[in-house]
Parts: C-alpha cells; sequence; structure tokens
C-alpha cells in the first residue's frame, strides 16, 4: 500500500496536553507542525467520555490547583471555565469497620497517630525542599535516598505509630499507584517538591484537587486540536523514528512524516517500544525501560442528585481497608445530577482488575453505601477506567522510578538527541506529574526548537 | 513490496540459546519450526567474534559450571568439547594502590574483614535457602525482601566491617552489571537460590566459571543453527505478534510467519518493544517495563602468550578502586596465546561507556600492566563488547528485578498467553541468569507445546 508522506517543520508525537501545548506553540511561532496520535481521540491521560446518561464524565485527569498557573493560563486561552470542587460538609474516614465524620482536613483518629503522621509529613517536606525541583539527580542526599525504597523509609524508626504509617503509606500509594517497595524514596521527595508540599498534593481547598474544568479537562485539548485543525491526525500510531543530521522521519503504518524536528510527547513507557535508527545510546534505553507506571482504578458513578450533600458530607471520603480507598464529589455545576469519584491504587487496583466487570460495580456501590447510605444504592449509571490496561498509556497517573533510577540516568530525562525534543509529564519538574507539567514540558519543548532556530539564524 | 508468507508449527522469536533450544527439540518432536532472528547471527548474548589476529573471541557468555547438566549434556549432543579455566597461581587483589598475590579463594584482607564477608556470605545463603527456586514470590518473607534494595540490606547493622561491604558490593553488581540501588535483595536471592549458593556464582573451580568451550561458546548455537537449517531465518527483527484462539502470527518488515504457536525467546526489555494485537494484559506489560538489564563492559586482551603463568599468578585477579574490578583467564587450548577477560560492571561501565575507544583502550593496559607487569603492555590485540548499546540484546548479564516487581509481576515470568510461550535465562528457575538457565528455559517452553498437543490429541 502507498505511503502518504508530509513533509513538515515539527513532528509532535502525542496529542496529549503536552504535544498539543507544543504543538500550539510553535505553530504560533510559525512553524509548520503536524501532531501523529495513535488513538482515534486527542487527549491522551485526559479523557471526558460521555456517559450512557449522556454526561461528559472525566475518566482520566480531572482536577487542577490553585499553583497550576501554566494550566489556568491555557485554560483561559481556550476559553474553557473552572469551578470550585465541593468542601462543604464533612469528610468521611472509615475504619475497621466503623464511619466516622470529621471536619476540615484532619481525620479524628488516634491523637498520637496524628501527632506521628504529622511528624512524619514535616520530615518529608523538609527533605524534599532539598531536592532541586528540575534536578532532583543533584539533592545533597540524592544517592542515599535513591538507594531506598519508600517503603524502607516508611518504618517503625521513622513513623512509630500504626496508624500514620497506614495513612502515610495510603497516600503515596494514591499518588503513585503502586506498591511503596517500588517507589524510590527520592521519587517520593522530587514528586513532593515539584507540588511546594505534601499538603499541597493531598488536599482539595488550596491544594491539587481544587477546581475542575466545565465540560471536562479533555474541553481544553479538544480546543487546541479544533485550532490545530488539520495538522492533527489521529490513528496513527508511530512504529519508528529514524534521524539523521537534517531530519527527523516518523514512521506509522499509513503515514511518514519527514520534519526538521520531532517532539516525543509520549509516556516513557511507550516511548520505549519505539524503534529508534539509529538505535537509542545504552543509557537511554535503560532510562526509558525503567519508567513503568502505575495501576489505578478510577469508578464514576452518577446519581439523579448530589444526595450526600443535603447529608451534610463533602463527599470526599477515606477507607483504608476498602479497595477503592478514596472518594471525591465530581459533580459539575449547576447540581443537578450527582457525581462520585472512586478510585483504587497499586496492588488493590491489580487486584480489582482481576475480577469481572459486574463484581468491581457491586464492590463500588457497597462501598458508596456503607460510606454514604441506602441511596448510594440507586444511580443512574456507573463507569470505570483502568489506564494501564490501555495500550496507548500503560498506567497511571505517571511514570515512577524505582530506586536508583533518578540518580543514574534521570539526568537524560529531558536530553534531546539531536532533534529529537522530549515532552510529557515525566519530563517536567514544577507539577511533575500533573496535567501543569505536561503543559510546561509542551512549552519547554516547543521553546528550545524556536530558541535554537533563532541561535542558529 | 510483497511479504514472504511462512506456515509452519511453532514460530521461535530469537536465536539464542533458549529459542534454539526449544527449536530443536520442537523439530525432534516432529514439529515443523521456524526461527526469526533479528541480527545477522545466531547465539543471542552469546558470541564468538573473530579477532584480529584469527582467533575466535567470546565477547558474551563464555563460562560453564560443574552443575549446569543441561548446558553439558547439549555441549555434548553437538559435540563441543570444554577446557578448564586455567586458576593454577596466586590470585591478584589490588586495593589502594598496592597488589597483593594471594592463593585460594581467599583473599589476604583483614581478617576481621573476611570474617565479616564470611558470616554476610553465611546470612544470604541461608536467606536463599528459604526462596522456592521457580517460585521465589512464594518465599516465607518475599514482601520484607523483595521491599528493599541490595543496597539497602548491605548496611553496617548487616555487614560491620567496611572492607567486607566492598567486597560483597563488588561481587553482587557483578552479578547484575548494576547498582545495588537498582536489585531487589530478593531478586540476589533469588540468583544465589538457582546457582545453590553464593559462592557457586563466584568462584572458578566448582563453580560457575570452572570450564570454558573449545571453539568458544557460540560453537554450540552454530551447530544447533546448522542442524535447523533454513528454519533459520537470520535479519527479521520481530514488530508484531498477532495471537487468536487457533493461530499466532508474526510480523517483520519482509516476513510473516503463521504458526500454531509462538515462543517469545528475548529478552524482556526487547519483547517489551513488540506491538502486541490484541494488546498484552496490564501487568503482562507492565512486567516487561519492569525488567531491564544492566551495563558491562567485557575487555579482551590478546598476548603472543599467557606469560601471567610463568609468573606464578592465574590470572584471576580482583582490584575493587579500579574501573576494570575483575579479570579471568579466558586463554584457549594448547595455550600458544595468552587471552585474558577485563569486566566492569554497572556504573562504572556507563562511566567508561562515555569515554573514547581509545581512552578505554589505554585504561585496559594500565590495570594489565599494574596488575601483571611490564609484559602486559604489548598485546596482539584488544577488543571490547557492551552489551547494553547492542539494540537486540541492551543489556546484560541478565535483567534484573527492581524491587516490588518479583513479589508482584514476577508470577507471570513463563505463564503462556494462549499459544504465545515464554523462554529466556530471565524465565528460569534454575541456573537463571546463566546460559544452562536459557537451556532449561528452552527445553520447558517446548514441552509446553509437545505435551499439550499431545494432551489435546
Amino acid at each position: 500500500m502507498p505511503t502518504n508522506k508530509i513533509e513538515t517543520d515539527v513532528c509532535v508525537i502525542g496529542a496529549g496536553l503536552a504535544g498539543l501545548t507544543a504543538a500550539r506553540r510553535l505553530s504560533q511561532g510559525g512553524r509548520a507542525v503536524t501532531v501523529v496520535e495513535a488513538r482515534d481521540r486527542v487527549g491522551g491521560r485526559v479523557w471526558t467520555r460521555p456517559g450512557a446518561s449522556g454526561l461528559r464524565i472525566d475518566v482520566g485527569a480531572t482536577f487542577i490547583g490553585p499553583h497550576h498557573d501554566r494550566l489556568h493560563a491555557l485554560t483561559k486561552e481556550m476559553g474553557v471555565s473552572t469551578f470550585a470542587t465541593h468542601t462543604a460538609g464533612d469528610t468521611i474516614l472509615a475504619t475497621g469497620g466503623k464511619v466516622r465524620r470529621y471536619r476540615g482536613d484532619v481525620p479524628r483518629i488516634n491523637p498520637l497517630a496524628l501527632l506521628s503522621a504529622g511528624q512524619a509529613i514535616y520530615r518529608l517536606n523538609a527533605m524534599a525542599k532539598k531536592v532541586p525541583v528540575d534536578a532532583p539527580w543533584d539533592a545533597p542526599r540524592a544517592s542515599e535516598w535513591d538507594a531506598q525504597t519508600a517503603a524502607g523509609w516508611l518504618t517503625r524508626t521513622n513513623v512509630p505509630t500504626r496508624q500514620a504509617r497506614v495513612l502515610i503509606e495510603t497516600t503515596i500509594r494514591a499518588l503513585f499507584c503502586c506498591d511503596l517497595s517500588e517507589v524510590s524514596l527520592l521519587d517520593v521527595l522530587y514528586l513532593i517538591r515539584s507540588a511546594g508540599n505534601l499538603e499541597a498534593l493531598m488536599t482539595v481547598e488550596g491544594g491539587y484537587q481544587q477546581d475542575q474544568f466545565v465540560g471536562g479537562a479533555q474541553s481544553i485539548p479538544e480546543a487546541m486540536a479544533a485550532e490545530l485543525g488539520d495538522s492533527v491526525v489521529l490513528g496513527t500510531p508511530v512504529h519508528a523514528v529514524t534521524h539523521r543530521a537534517d531530519a527527523v522521519e516518523v514512521v506509522s503504518p499509513e503515514i511518514t512524516v519527514v520534519a526538521r524536528h520531532a517532539i516525543m510527547a509520549i509516556p516513557p513507557a511507550l516511548a520505549s517500544r519505539v524503534h529508534f535508527d539509529p538505535p537509542l545510546a545504552a543509557d537511554r534505553a535503560l532510562l526509558l525501560h525503567q519508567l513503568p507506571a502505575g495501576t489505578e482504578i478510577k469508578a464514576v458513578v452518577v446519581y439523579n442528585e448530589p444526595f450526600w450533600r443535603s447529608d451534610g458530607v463533602s463527599g470526599a471520603s477515606v477507607a483504608m481497608d476498602d479497595p477503592y480507598e478514596v472518594t471525591l464529589d465530581t459533580t459539575p455545576p449547576p447540581g443537578d445530577v450527582g457525581v462520585m469519584a472512586l478510585y483504587a491504587a497499586g496492588p488493590k487496583a491489580r487486584t480489582l482488575a482481576a475480577l469481572q466487570p459486574d463484581d468491581r460495580r457491586r464492590i463500588v456501590l457497597d462501598i458508596m453505601r456503607r460510606r454514604f447510605g441506602p441511596k448510594a444504592s440507586s444511580p443512574i449509571e456507573t463507569t470505570e477506567q483502568n489506564w494501564a490496561e490501555e495500550e496507548w498509556t500503560r498506567g497511571c497517573s505517571m511514570a515512577h522510578f524505582g530506586p536508583g533510577v533518578l540518580t543514574q540516568y534521570g539526568r537524560l530525562l529531558r536530553e534531546p538527541i539531536g532533534r529529537i525534543h522530549w515532552a510529557g509529564t515525566e519530563t517536567a519538574g514544577t507539577s511533575h506529574g500533573a496535567m501543569d507539567g505536561a503543559v510546561r514540558s509542551g512549552e519547554r519543548a516547543a521553546d528550545e526548537i524556536l530558541q535554537g532556530a533563532i541561535s542558529a539564524s
């Protein structure tokens, strides 16, 4: 079959937030751009899927925090509005079969456990302050922190109270979606540093979950793609990238794009599957092979009203004994329906993944009923998403670094290879792992090309 | 261009020891077999390269131990002979600028350090005994051991003497070719268990380095390939594997093989690059993405005689301060030339890899002169090999497991996916990581198909 050939200035691989941001910036800078995307939609790990009831449901990234200024700027530019995540009312903590309600960010658990958790969070924040946000491998104690797992740090010595350890364990597992044995302590500190402090990652008001997007998060990539028009080519999985001193050739089954530069804006696990010619140097290949992402199942339940609000609870709940540990209210305005998101992370998500969808649905409704009462038994619809099963994502929320990887290979994260540049939230310092990090990485990769061209002229 | 289609019973992907063993066994069992191999040679990580002087030089796997009975049986069947690695004479230990000579396996270092190292080895062996050789994830303390890195275990508490720690660190680094922070303690114990004890992995006489192959290790895969004839197709990198209930289709740019079964006999890092249709389930994809291999540079120096032997030294040397820490005598019989192999592992190998070949050669000759005297300055030739740079291998000696990976994903190592079976030394229990393990894995994968066929008839 004849292969379509496109000639352009820059070929962007991946139409997620990072790739589209880069493409738009390059386009505004006068460059011809082609974005190739494996799926039949844009957005990557951002996906607002129309539910059976017609409601647009965020099954991937959902939230934006007050400090995510690059994403806020983009949101405004694309004409998308945000709304505050609902927080009025009690938070629910369900442990040992008991359902407790509390106000604010501090759960009603054993005061000693709280003290112990508070001290641990203080220590983690203090260590994270020593981590350079754009170069965690240069932290004074980088080698020491990178030689241990998060599980190895979270011992009786560092956090004496068991309940406090479980609390912090649940938090880290929710952030990385993997077991605490799989992630380097340095990576935990890197993530904390990239957010400012651990509280920012964990909290709704003032933190990463403060606001949501009217119409869903995918409204932004959709608006960017509309602006880019025919430059975005869907259904185009890239098999090979051939790079020479003067050009890059990006090969997919039906299209070959010949460009002056390329931007890899796909998750590292997918980049590691691309055939490069000449082959990647050893350290780069080893980096990409050592950046797996975790497993998370997000279940979304839609009700005909956000009934929990009138019961005086916010919708936020945590139950460390349950498979889906965390819930958050993701009801869109004006609140004429009620939407709840449930999250299962790491080993728990992988155990759930082995079940049938109907069994998972039963578990979701059981949990909802136990935490929020009998009204939770009658949803309009439920839906779920496991990003680890997605061939063109392979895990979420972001890649994690096992011990030894950041210090040894991390320097190569965003180092260009000739005319090939690297974007994606994994390459971001500030807001690493978040949508804001993806946007920042796309801006940076585009600037590398724009500024390189200026300095060469 | 028209694609060549081959129809066969079994398609084996990878013509290393594992793949060729499987193919030969299947062929003997009356099955039609096609072996597809990306390179233009067979042998995989076994490669006997003709040097400038015409000598056949093992630049990859070289040695065979007394307990490697499946490899011994194969060696005999293929008409290849072995010879004993030269051990007569003193071993050299060079530390802190001093060159010391000692007899036997026990270096002349601080007796307290030796005691401390001995105790640590005793403990590691004792722990390894609790690890089921074919299911390390079922060890009673698997989770605990898998939650820590080898570096995390090798502390002052477990090994009080610094010199002893350095000795054990050097050993583990030489085995895994990565930093001790990158490998799970459970993986270390798995490797020890698969060899019987740590001493077996480390020693020449009675251990993994006891014998070598006349004509080089590649003589065996070459003989197997000769027997298989046209069934082995070189220069065929596999891009995609499509699997259905009744058949498997193995796709490379110029050939498509349609078979009743397939055997993946390539390193995990390469298997993770193959496009499967339908896509791999999440846990399998995450397993393959979490099995990187290490970096090792093997340098081989050829002299017109094994001059060190007449100086009363065996050729075995260790210098933990040098970039190439270990040397071994790999002189083939009758000993009319002298051949020495030098090894650099993990971070040291990666530092060396960044240098120019001439600089590395200078370092090699410096080390040889310091350890073996002025005659070492005048070789006939030197050659080197870095398997991490090889696109169709990507690291050596074998893949390692970071913390948490074995316990969570290890069960899938050799679990067939429908008609797709898995071989390669990484899937072996006994002799895991060695050539003998590759042979065993090939036999096992072939038997899965042969016995499956019997039970179905």
